[in-house]
């Protein structure tokens, strides 16, 4: 497992998107595919897709190119899939009850365990078949309940001390819905969701676009 | 203007993090800056900025570094920061409201013109001021409002006609958060938003900090 030590964030960032392109492909009943074949699919150069795999070992096999049901697995694997993960969100206004309502998560083994937020407007509302509870009783439910990763949903200025709240719990994973480059004096794991940025993206294509200089994302 | 043909997408993905690190230096008054200092908070090698901001032309000067007004001045134009951008959400749910009421976005230049759904329950709903209007409507809409960004909501199963729907009324750029690929055959431009690849990829971390493979994200 050493090998895996090297592996960028970019090539992690573009796993789960293999594994979604396995998924689709397994539900077609296609089992085998070149990686000519998938690079076309995936719109990423075949090899890339090649050296992409070789980080984890290689599955492609020279003239018959990848199994997708192994692929699939050994994807799902290095992703972690087959554990099962405990999440809490942290702040129930929309983006927290938008999550809570996001059945995928759930489908890829992360389970929602619990919803927290300080408003007593929204403290004891029921979302998703989970109760609100009051902020000031994370530490306790952290302690009775195996709680791996807070979503935080709180507003710009509050982002800061509940992550170091849920950091200070023992919580080792934070995805971060805020606006900024989350940071901590604490051993964990953070995931930035930068929203702005990704749409950012949209208006800076769209203007390469309107100008001749972009193409269309046509099938 | 031909050279920006040539931009890659990791780049292109990269010109939001400027933008916000850089906005942030502002407000901290610091107006010249090294690529080595710049590297240190952003997490990306001096080289890596180096060759990004080339691809606009390079703003650096040897022995100086970067002004930091003129830098965040020049990647806001080259974002169309400058731009208005007029949207429109289809999708009243729990992800079209939380968007609705993200206000960073109406910073940005990306302001909100118009909510649909297809659901009598939420039609007629008032949602961050904006009155939530019947799909059906979007044609006529299009036609009478500059709309140039439509934010997909709606489930999975929905996405592909509704998206078509917009892309016929002619909007041109879409932001899709169904969790697929979205591809249209129309000449517009698709930036989906993947949030259960985000989360995976936080999972796969977590594995990885877990084995002791990966330190924390530390200040």
């Amino acid at each position: 497992m050493a090998s895996k030590k090297s592996v960028s964030d970019a090539v992690i960032k573009r796993l789960p998107r293999y594994f979604r392109y396995l998924s689709d492909l397994l539900e077609f009943g296609i089992n085998r595919i070149s990686s000519m074949e998938l690079s076309k699919r995936m719109g990423i150069t075949a090899s890339q897709i090649r050296q992409d795999l070789n980080c984890f070992g290689g599955f492609g096999q020279q003239g018959y190119g990848y199994n997708v049901e192994s692929l699939f697995r050994e994807i799902s694997t290095i992703l972690g899939l087959d554990n099962k993960y405990q999440t809490v969100i942290i702040g129930a206004g929309h983006m927290g009850q938008a999550l809570a309502n996001y059945s995928n998560f759930e489908k890829r083994g992360y389970s929602l365990a619990g919803i927290f937020d300080n408003s007593p407007d929204v403290i004891g509302m029921k979302i998703n078949g989970v109760t609100v509870a009051d902020i000031e009783t994370l530490e306790a439910f952290v302690k009775t309940h195996k709680v791996d990763i807070a979503m935080i949903c709180v507003p710009y200025g509050h982002t800061r001390s509940v992550a170091e709240k849920a950091a200070r719990c023992g919580i080792k994973g934070l995805w971060n819905f805020s606006p900024m480059d989350l940071k901590l004096n604490y051993d964990v794991i953070i995931e930035n969701v930068h929203l702005s940025d990704s749409l950012m993206v949209l208006g800076y294509k769209l203007n390469e676009h309107i100008s001749g200089n972009l193409p269309g994302n046509r099938q």
